[in-house]
């Protein structure tokens, strides 16, 4: 049975359809300590593609040392199932990880830059300016491998630290990746703090210099805006939004419990677009064997609301108790 | 310092202040298993006074045997404060009750009609339209004694064991009641697994039906929606949005953990307007006093996001480690 209501995007002036972006196996497992063996993550890209993703960031070039979690991202790539119409991407934090990403196969390279200098500079080690005068060269790389390079936006709205970040610096770095030939662009929500007026603002202004970017939202959910940033995003223009299985998801710069800044729990948005009757291509019940996998192999449990609440299917099909 | 992105309200679309009513000692305490004591009560009322909270629902004049929590109501109601500014309203689920309900001084009278039959059968063992054919009767009464009449539609959008509730269910309810003069309605997402999109269409269809009426939405918080739905609410013209401290509430028909279907935690709604920049009245900061008080003294931890993860204004003053 549906349980959506008809008019439930038509009233909020949003597309019938939006692309979900699956970041768990890389912004959520370098949250995690204990890493997770390469067949461990393997199986989760099966029952992520099981469940319809088609998108998924399964892999970060970070250096080992620094993020452990994710040192087998060679072996993972060789693992995977190179099945019709999934796009796989990996995060390189410079030209070296370019270079060993493209050779890995990937099909999509994402670049982070931060908008705001100073987590550029806690976080990457270089400033802004600095990443931005890498990106010709970049992209160079990457379209050479016949792959798509996404360029991330770090802080697009808000720093630690700080407060809101100035639109120009969020432009300078915008306007940089378009010059660079950058294939999609996404802002990241890196704070957790962001709100729907900001989001809407940020996609709105970057569609209004850059007509037809394909152009998405990461989200992270320390403030549980998420699900209305997700729709501001959507209802601005933006094509694509970025989420983790179970919520998980840290913060490198700013430790905490993992679970605080948690990336925004996919099941979440999956039900979210599922109850507005917009379609994802994700199935929710076959994504929430992702969820409960992840769960058992990481040990920390969902931040969503579905897998504590049930659906909305679940709760019409409910019987009342005798 | 202020972190509100001076945008924020306008790029929504939004007004830039909005009522917060309170629900806690109502909605939230009648789920809390063990009763508080009166003074307990009355101390967080002066807390939420102290907030800038100026609309409380203090008091239910449910049976004492269905809901012992609240059988203090006359003396909760011989107790608090009697600030200037401060309106106080009490549930009421029956003629008895509204009776009561005048005879203890309440500002407002808060009479509950389910959209939806069976949960109006389940719920207060009668059904709506021997309900709505109360409402003349009650609102006499209420008139008579100098109060405002508050109707809140249950199950206004969705039902459990059933789904959607068509919109002819909710207008039969929400016609008779202004036609017996309330001075207030409200639609209330009962079921907690209420999207923006329904909420939005239904704040759109009752105002296109009844300008002016004075309109609210009481949120729960099931499916962690209740951000987006009380933006929708506000940006479809509702003047009004209920939450509780610490999320706290439940769900009588439906039993389970007290935290699954709370009432959308205040803080949060505070939250997510100051972060918009759009006026509440409320102070966040003295508003999580109330929270923690309500903590202490129902032993259930708050079910919101700012009380994990900290403010906005938290997170921008915050001090880089060394």
């Amino acid at each position: 049975m549906t349980t959506a209501t008809a008019t439930g995007w038509a009233t909020l002036g949003l597309r019938k359809s939006v692309r979900l972006v699956e970041v768990g196996l890389r912004d959520g497992l370098q949250a995690v300590p204990e890493p997770l063996r390469t067949e461990d993550k393997v199986e989760l890209v099966r029952l992520l593609i099981a469940a319809g993703l088609t998108e998924i960031e399964a892999v970060s070039f970070a250096h080992p040392k620094v993020l452990p979690q994710l040192a087998d991202a060679a072996e993972v790539m060789a693992a995977v199932p190179r099945t019709n119409g999934v796009r796989y991407r990996g995060l390189a934090p410079n030209l070296k990880g370019v270079q060993r990403a493209v050779e890995c196969g990937l099909d999509e390279v994402v670049v982070v830059i931060s908008a705001d200098e100073e987590v550029s500079r806690r976080n990457q080690r270089r400033g802004t300016a600095e990443l931005v005068a890498e990106l010709p060269e970049i992209a160079r790389i990457v379209s050479s491998a016949g792959a798509r390079l996404v360029v991330a936006v770090a802080c697009s709205f808000f720093a630690p630290a700080r407060g809101p970040v100035p639109r120009s610096e969020r432009e300078f770095v915008v306007d940089a990746a378009v010059d660079a030939g950058a294939d999609g662009i996404y802002l990241a929500c890196t704070s957790g703090q962001e709100h729907p007026g900001e989001v809407f603002a940020g996609v709105t202004d970057t569609l209004d210099r850059h007509p037809g970017l394909d152009l998405g939202v990461h989200l992270h959910n320390r403030n549980g805006f998420a699900p209305a940033n997700a729709l501001a995003a959507v209802a601005a223009g933006a094509t694509w939004l970025e989420g983790s299985f179970a919520g998980l998801g840290g913060d490198l710069w700013f430790p905490g419990d993992p679970t605080v800044l948690g990336n925004a729990p996919m099941e979440d948005l999956v039900h979210l677009f599922d109850s507005l009757g917009i379609t994802t291509g994700v199935d929710l019940t076959a994504y929430l064997q992702v969820v409960k996998r992840a769960v058992e192999l990481t040990g920390i449990p969902s931040t969503s609301f579905v897998t504590r609440g049930g659906s909305r299917a679940d709760l019409a099909t409910a019987s009342w108790p005798d």
